[in-house]
């Protein structure tokens, strides 16, 4: 697994279904394209946001990469909008 | 529901006959062309505000969403101008 | 009413009479110009402003608003320049 | 008059016999064109410069403003160089 | 040796074979191009990387050097992302 | 005299033999123009640098004035580079 | 001598045979150059590196100077990316 380091976190984007049950819409006309995405790691550094969270960030930051065949990103907490709850 | 994190705070644009009645009028042709709305949530790290405050906002500001049929806002408090009492 | 967020005071632009009274004349050809206001609200985080206090402030900034018929302006601090004493 | 607000101090333009009195020079082809003037106003955050001070400051720097007759300028202390002793 | 100055530290890139063992995949295509490292040296001002560490982190940042015939990077801790565990 | 303000000192440049003396020598070609001088002035603020020291700065720096006929140099310390000793 | 101020330190780049038998070889067509040099001075802010520190640095930063016929040149700390050990 990947541990990320300073302010960041690792996520993953959710699936069409599962967003749909968030009663979330995320327009994708919108100026910041905002995403949905469940957190799977965090940064010792990381205090409000924690594994397992579902969270709203903005879609074009991070960096893109694959894990064991899932692709994540790994992002900057200040980029992570809200947390789904 | 929404939790935002950081210093941000989730706004709804108020209805025309609700800006009436608080007595503001907002100039469409201003520069920064401030908004009217009442918050529905706010972050850990917010003080000042509220849920419940009608606020004025920078009208170009935020991440715009859809929460359950509501179109709101996801915005830095710094971009909050002022509250109406 | 609006109460100003931040390091933000609400001011309402000095009628040419009350100007006058003042003694100060503000050159309409200077760089910055200047204007001359009344504060008539102030944010929790402003101390060294009050309400009433008539001060000189740059003019091209803040956001105008109207409120009940008066036209204000909510600006930073840092663009309040001096107070009429 | 005026009572300047942050880390400003109110000036005054010395004449150019008081300035020749001085034995300062300010040589009018430089780049930041320094120029001479009488402090008439401190801000309460100002420690260093005092009402009567004769200082060198940066030419194009500031607010000018007329009170009670007199032009004087409105400028942050960042800006006064030096006090002539 | 090398012994990296400030918030910085030395690695390596690792080889085919060492990134197909970890299970991650850095897609060439990615906007910020992530590569793969072994962290081989670190400053005394750095705490949460240690030399073995593997870690993934920005291509285009860092000095390139080679020490003994090894090829090696002297990079900024806030360029590396993640560690592998 | 002057007495600078801030993070300042003032400075006279060194005449040719003086120069020549110290063992040093200026490129002229050089990217920054280092200069001599030696410090006459400097602010209460400053505890590095004091009265007589020689010492080396970039050129394109500070603002020139005359100081009974005096040709000097108000400039920030940040902009002396060493101490001649 | 020259004694740098602030957060600088003297260096004097290193000869061939030199950078030779340390076993480091700076790419000649790098990104950002690095070179080799010995600190000759170091000013009293400076904690990690001391006189006779041999160090790599990025190449185009700095201020050249000649000292008693040594061409030195006068840089940043934070341009220092490591010592050879």
């Amino acid at each position: 697994m990947l541990r990320p380091l300073g302010k960041r976190v690792i996520i993953k984007r959710l699936e069409a279904e599962e967003k749909t049950a968030s009663g979330i819409v995320l327009p994708s006309q919108a100026k910041e394209k905002p995403q949905m995405a469940e957190v799977i790691a965090v940064s010792n550094e990381v205090e409000d946001i924690k594994v397992g969270d579902k969270v709203v960030f903005k879609k074009y930051v991070g960096t893109d990469i694959k894990v064991e065949g899932d692709e994540v990103t790994i992002c900057e907490i200040a980029d992570i909008l809200a947390i789904v709850e």
